[in-house]
């Protein structure tokens, strides 16, 4: 009689496949899940793979357009990033992967789900997390934290000796020296060789973004149009237009692939506490993310903004980060966030050369905020100098004060 | 009788030349102040114009080490921006340019001050509230803000005019359709054509970087290093070494000007409520920001880094756009911030190429934090996988408490 | 002929019955105008001796319930509070006033607005800022800055003088020795005696709260009910019982006022930069904003409650204070503050005795938040001790480098 | 032979004295420590105690200056506060004892720390944070975590019927039906009754502070003196003077205590996420935050306030709730919070009075930011009321912008 029925999340790869088996082995029935969030795969050949080794059943869910507009556009309009340089690629993509991984365990009537994440990663938490608030009930199989587990399968040859010996087909080309992780918004790469944070990323590291060098030799032109904060039209000055949320991104994608941008190698802090060292190519988000601070630069209120930057875009991104999406604290900040996008509507016209991506312009017709007339130096049209005279000697009542103390006390305005 | 001494920021150029003649026609004794903050300029071509026109004394001074020192190195250590873009090379500047005019009216017994800034810009504000601060009891002659001078120069054709009537040399090279302003850390570039938003600037226009189509086509390489967050040395992969500040300053600067690295476009809020554009080319600064913000990654506290970025970068950065530098509040913030940059010492390797700067690798003995073996996802050692178990199951109570309500309200927990 | 028509803020007392007459004889047409805000007045005598002055026209606007329902209730809502202690009571009626002052205007086809707001302080800021968000083509006449007024009325025997020669009714009762603005939710005293911030406050001082030690001997019970963070009931130990909302803030005005609750005495910091004292009395509002505190940490999630706090707690009132509350970032930080509030539902007990309010117990059905038997030391249920363990094992990760460091360094972990 | 040696945080009570006789019988060596850090305790009795149960020495360290000095100040200095109510006091004396402890540890050679802390609290976790980065080495044995000795001892029963059996001395006075915790600082109650949040804390409950309606019938009056910040003398109106750190602060918690003065009764978010209510008498320390937030509006400048309230206060709250004193970030901010109080020098008047603390008047030499000529509204003497318009002008330009576009969404401001 079966243990019980667990949902697991099934990739095809060596790791996975033996976690199918083990828990076959240890007398689960197992229900194999994997969601097509746009990543590199052959989605007929891990389903065979996972009924060959035994699954229930094999649920592959597309969830591209729930992932790209219930989380990609969020990240856009505040301008998500962690620790100044990770767009949160793998993090923007956990949540729509459990809560459809909940769903199919609901489905199945499963009492259990499962991954294959590591102990010492963010991945195990943004699942595990999720599968909390989504279904409290649900109890988790985190095989890499079970000593029965991690006694057994020390090295990736105890993996490849077990599959040998249960019949797991084990892929011939050889696995490159770093793990990854891919979907629609971009690729991770880290551990093995990149665990050294001077080893620089190899040439032959990149999948989704081909080298600057090997970038053609001119600047491609193309626009981003946006209402509420959000990319609704990409016009590419060889005459493609895109207006479908997915295939927006992927023509976003594919401009930045082409021309090589995208890419960042750093040193972050997880959320558990180490750090570590990730690369990552991020070719239409970084060009969607840059699109969208210059829009706003032209439409935003400066006050409004300020307290977006401060609150809401680091809230958001940690929150992300750290698996807390369903959670709230998102919420609360989320609606903030839409709140925050309420003008933010016009057209980006922006170039990308050799890893770079850059603004040529901007316009909009839904804000009064920016006027050629006004910013202009020549002009005095409804501006009275003079006014700049008492808004700077209010400001320096304060100011006064600090410098006559300053003297009082002989301390001079600095080292110098 | 003279009306009184004005010390005056003169630039040599035709407006501060025209308020010099101004202000002696209106019965003032002049005394002219230009600050070399390694901006482009003949300084010995603007002295003998100056007394030409009748100054009293012309002032010049080398404050390129001060402006590097007290202000670029803490603009580096907190990574300064302003609205995600701007790294602010004028109004770091301004601070020093206006304690050394401050000093040498005081050495010159001058009652005023003046300066040539337009009545809309920021510049009028940071100058006023650094001199209100340097010293409270000077007074201040802005012209383009009193309405006897705005009425009898309404365009530049009243300038001429008046020059040509004055007796003061005007430069025959034509004015370029924007106006700029440049010092070590960039150049910028507004007004004029550049007041149309979407009219994207003109190849010619970028003086400190060259266009990346037109760089060499091939990564160059070179290495900067941190102590306490300030970079110290730079070696690069032909053989420079610089240690000393300004040096090293005016190499990243080379590095980046040959390799079109820094430009940057866009619209922004001014201190005063208007909108504005503005083209800014910072190429030493842009490198040495990316290559500290990369080190701290390496080396520094995840929770001492998000209250750095959340609280002082942004309060820095404000402040210094907003002409706020002489202030209590800024003395503040940087207390703090010098103590956030206590282990940040090490080495990051970078290249640039056609328009980008990046990291290859990274190198610290001063921080403990980042550990290949920790960061391994192999090794176990020291790391119990179940400790992570336990992290989560007490960051799900509040989760699973918020996944419950939400099924109880029969809410899905998103809109899809 | 008239040189325009002003809509005057007119209180009935001398400074503005006599801006009234100077306006008429500086050849303006007037329309006084008198917000009800709940504050002490015989609103038919001001009617009567404006029309008598030769107003045009007296409107007299009852605003009690849109001062209470669209301002108090949001402050409540965030407990809003400035700089640790002021309830804000003035800030919180202005927008409300110059709104209706702004629609009197618009009725009458005025073309100015006029209020007598001294030239140092905060309203005429908050006012001017709400009428120019209100109708920026209304044009403001500010009495007390300008020149021609202040230079013909420079003290007080230059208004009676002129309320004499221009029969202008004065109040035989002497005037207080400091300034009293009133409404609904507060009284405040400033100016005068009180500019000596070490002078007391004397007994008399106060009008919307009696003396603690006037107060009765004996603990005064009642319980607030809140309904996503706003109260909806009171009831008190003698029955009574109300629920409508100007009602209901009435009676905690009431509770407040007779046992001596809600008086603040402080040097504040105002928008234009200079410190000023201020003695307030606050009853219901004091009453209500512990009451609000209170239930928030029965229902309310800690982390929304964290970020509520550090951003639309402080933002909200300041942006209330400074007099901007039309304006972009007050409705985006009210959108989150609404947001914050879903779950505020439930009933706060609460006792006020000589000065004091404190809280008997709460209860709430609205939130799971709270669990008698998950708070319980005794009970493990759903509970393993064991996950602390690794919660703090984790947490531990950064804190053993920190000490190790700290070790290497030979650094103890304080001065002592 | 010995398991090894444990250090334990031993009390005296029924809890650590049967941790103590758990560890001896489990074949561990016990070195007992207790911290005198102000509590009611009869020290010389749980010497004698720990000894006769088989301590192998008992280390008692009397820690109360190091307490105040390193700790209380800095709450002081910052007007720390848990969630808007929670003065700390439990959290502000676990650093303190965690680190005697580990020296206590280091000086008898102890492998292991042990404590008698509950597994749902934050006391756990504040003192293994600390021993972790005061002696990252030290292991901890924490027996309420513990499955073997949680099985053992599952109610007070099991710990009495152990105790007859082990030869334990059991206090004949019956326990109170709550938990307490007391240091220098406050007394805390939780647990027990009081887990109904609706159920009022008895009359008897209260022992740091009388009931306000027994306390004296009139204003008790004295003076604070502070000096950066920190109280450096307290005179009385009977004319006692105190300038000695710990003698000064036990004066106020006697002022306090006899007024009935600092009691505050929530529900509050523990670390660990789950809510719990508890009930803190403060006297001291209620007084000397009242006291120092007033004297700060006198004399510290507005916008560094601003950000200290906004970043160092609610920064360095959590950080002492949550266990993390020594910490990198409590460093950090610790430095911000010191510089913030450079100019913070002054005295306050206060009085108290059945419950109530007050503020009768502040003076000080050490700013000129309070100008008494400055913030009268009848003076105009250095101050042009014209700069105000101006000021308002600039403001105001954003908020016309606003209000035009409104109008021309045809948008109310607001909802009414």
């Amino acid at each position: 009689m079966s243990k019980g029925r667990v949902c697991l999340a099934y990739s095809g790869g060596l790791d996975t496949s033996t976690i199918l088996v083990w828990l076959l082995n240890e007398g689960y029935t197992v229900v194999a899940f994997l969601a097509d969030v746009g990543q590199e795969e052959d989605f007929d050949e891990v389903r065979k793979k996972a009924l060959a080794l035994g699954a229930e059943a094999m649920v592959i869910e597309n969830l591209q357009q729930a992932f790209v507009e219930e989380i990609v556009h969020r990240a856009i309009q505040c301008n998500a990033i962690y620790e100044d340089r990770y767009l949160l690629g793998t993090s923007l993509a956990r949540p729509i992967i459990a809560r459809a991984q909940v769903l199919a365990a609901e489905k199945y009537n499963c009492e259990y789900v499962s991954h294959g994440c590591t102990g010492k990663g963010n991945d195990q938490v943004r699942f595990e997390l999720a599968f909390a608030a989504c279904n409290p009930a649900l109890k988790v199989i985190a095989p890499w934290r079970m000593p029965e587990f991690t006694s057994k399968f020390q090295g990736r040859q105890d993996l490849l000796k077990y599959a040998a010996e249960n019949n797991i087909p084990v892929s011939s080309s050889p696995k490159a020296p770093w793990s990854m992780d891919d979907n629609l918004v971009h690729c991770s790469y880290e551990a093995g060789i990149l665990e050294d944070p001077d080893h620089s990323p190899p040439k032959e590291l990149w999948t989704r973004t081909i080298d600057p060098l090997d970038a053609p030799d001119k600047v491609y032109q193309f626009s981003v149009h946006f209402e509420h904060g959000i990319p609704v039209k990409v016009v590419t000055e060889d005459k493609q237009e895109v207006t479908e949320s997915v295939e927006l991104f992927k023509l976003l994608n594919k401009i930045g692939h082409d021309n090589g941008v995208g890419r960042v190698d750093i040193v972050e802090n997880r959320f558990i506490g180490l750090k570590s060292r990730g690369c990552y190519d991020t070719p239409g988000l970084t060009i969607a993310r840059l699109a969208h601070i210059d829009i706003e630069g032209l439409v935003m209120d400066s006050k409004v903004r300020e307290l977006r930057d401060q609150f809401v875009t680091q809230a958001w991104s940690r929150q992300l980060y750290n698996g807390m999406y369903f959670s709230p604290e998102r919420e609360f900040v989320e609606v903030a966030l839409v709140a925050s996008q309420k003008n933010v509507t016009g057209v980006v016209r922006m170039g990308v050369y050799r890893g770079s991506a850059f603004v040529l312009g901007r316009s909009s017709d839904a804000s009064n905020l920016y006027s050629q007339e006004d910013a202009s130096m020549d002009s005095l049209e409804g501006f009275s100098p003079e006014d700049t005279t008492g808004f700077i000697a209010i400001q320096a009542i304060r100011l006064k004060k600090y410098g006559l103390m300053k003297r009082q006390l002989g301390q001079p305005l600095s080292e110098s």
